[in-house]
């Protein structure tokens, strides 16, 4: 098997033409120009996505990864390892947050074990893609060979493509990893050149010594490889078999044309690798809020990112994306269904 | 009748006691403490304010309330003032941004004719309350007598009690009048002592000059009927009939203990008044987003309101608000149905 020669896929373009209708719409529907504020912006940019004058966004695939991370052994998280595992159990039972926001949103949601420590019982709506048992300690080693980062990103953009085959309209990827937090600040310290001070938060809620031995690991993963890597490079090295997963995802839709909501610190920065590897993937990004973790606000200034909402969430699992999937409705909503001046009778504006 | 013989109502209660239990609900859901951010408390103060441990926002109740304004004749507004009951026709017809949100939340919408320039046609869902033809000229004269302030509130009382009625869980406050935000910004700088320049803003998009005789508008009107007045005295002298009517309708929701979403610059200026003349009234109230318009980030600060939203949105109409709701209900299935740690065998964390 070849999968260790990477290639990076062409991604879609956007249909500027159907921008220029959607746009057109919006002029003419009762209301002052652009008080529909970002709103109008997100139906116009759907449209373009979509190829279509009118988007909608009622089939939503939610695609969850969930591996471990060996630099755990740092002493790096609140949380002890197990719970990812734990964890994938509780999206199965529909207890997670994930699970509650799928439901009420009517989103598909698949569970793809990428790599727990331990392989997992049997669940229903999990799947078993474990690319080994958690990845290295990346304050020691390389967090996994050129060929595991292969069948990573292959997990991702095969979700991608059955989102596809779903007719999916947007796609949110989250993910769940005791450590990744650690892992994702690696990474985007090595992709934008921050220092671990500005990359480094709480996570799920380490205390100060967690956090001393938190910024000590990264300093230390970046000493051994950190250093002029190109994105695919510093992925395998510094990441997480979900991060680059996520990645795939991400490179799989951009591909195939299906927009990505992206979600917090941990997907924000796999859209950072994989924007790095190809640039042409941005266009097909939405961001759905600014996390509470720290680092975040780095990591979507790199991507000139403005998110939709700022609540202070830092759950990862795709929470905060889930929440703003209401916004992208209404706003097709609105573009779809609102009356014009002409049709209402109602007399335009002279600014 | 003594009508004009105001008596502000005693707020209801919030339930401490349901806030703790439901704190102690959320600490055992399946997730870092706090990572749900403002959707954890926004759940915990939906329990106090609806008494329950487990609140839910399903039957909200949109009202809408329409006036004309005298001060249009001094050319503040970008639209005709014939807009104003066209857009009534166009809430009523379904086409609008307030129609198109509301069927697609599945909540109520009532419109209240407050004080059109003219009486309009019977139209289905529209309830004719007209106070007055518009106020009068603020630059000039008062926008209301004491006994039309004290309809208009009563407006706003007899929609919270019909909301009481349908046992709504959650009402928004929308209004529709082109002008208001004249009035609103003259009434915002009495209540806080801030410049006209200060609150002043683009409302649906008046040019330089336009907003060159909006702000000569409210000094006028300032100086005429600005100083040292209690809250109703200026809700009287510079506000709108509409305006006022979300000042009653916000205290009617206050004394009956209904949770209020607020929208943008006019309905936080009709809060704040409403909140200066009954400071109990405040609990009761969730702000929905930032406004473009210039003057409700002023406002915001007065009410020491942090919005849930920021897109840029200046439409009115409770448009705001209405896009803010499924954060609310989805703050309330993350509290209803996530698992605990226990019910979920996920090993809690040791921050």
């Amino acid at each position: 098997m070849n999968d260790h020669l990477i290639s990076i896929p062409r991604m879609a373009t956007l249909d500027r033409e159907m921008g220029l209708r959607a746009e057109q719409r919006q002029r003419s529907l009762t209301k002052p120009p652009g008080s529909l504020g970002r709103l109008e912006r997100l139906a116009v940019t759907l449209a373009m996505q979509q190829r279509r004058e009118r988007p909608r966004v009622d089939r939503v695939q939610c695609v969850l990864f969930a591996a471990d991370h060996g630099v755990c052994a740092e002493g790096v998280s609140a949380f002890p390892q197990a719970v990812t595992g734990q964890m994938v159990a509780n999206f199965a039972g529909g207890g997670a947050a994930i699970s509650v926001l799928s439901r009420h949103l009517d989103a598909a949601l698949s569970v793809i074990n990428v790599g727990t420590i331990e392989p997992l019982p049997a669940l229903p709506g999990v799947q078993d893609a474990r690319v080994g048992p958690g990845t290295g300690n990346i304050a020691r080693e390389p967090a996994m060979t050129r060929e595991q980062l292969a069948r990573s990103l292959a997990a991702g953009d095969a979700a991608a493509e059955s989102a596809a085959d779903n007719a999916a309209e947007l796609v949110i990827g989250g993910e769940m990893g005791i450590g990744n937090t650690t892992a994702a600040a690696a990474l985007a310290c090595a992709l934008t050149g921050a220092l671990p001070t500005d990359l480094v938060g709480r996570g799920t809620g380490v205390d100060d010594a967690g956090m001393a031995r938190k910024r000590a690991a990264v300093r230390l993963a970046l000493e051994r490889h950190g250093e002029g890597r190109e994105p695919l490079d510093a992925l395998a090295s510094l990441g997480g078999f979900e991060i680059a997963a996520l990645a795939g995802l991400m490179l799989g839709c951009g591909q195939r044309g299906i927009a990505i909501l992206v979600d917090g610190f941990i997907a924000s920065t796999a859209a950072l690798a994989a924007v790095r590897a190809a640039p042409d993937l941005r266009p097909w990004l939405h961001f759905a809020h600014r996390s509470a973790e720290a680092g975040h606000r780095h990591v979507l200034g790199s991507l000139e990112a403005e998110p939709l909402l700022n609540l202070e969430m830092r759950l990862g699992e795709g929470s905060g994306a889930a929440v703003a999937v209401p916004l992208l409705r209404m706003a097709c909503a609105l573009h779809d269904e609102m009356a014009s001046f002409s049709d209402a009778g109602v007399d335009h504006g002279s600014p």
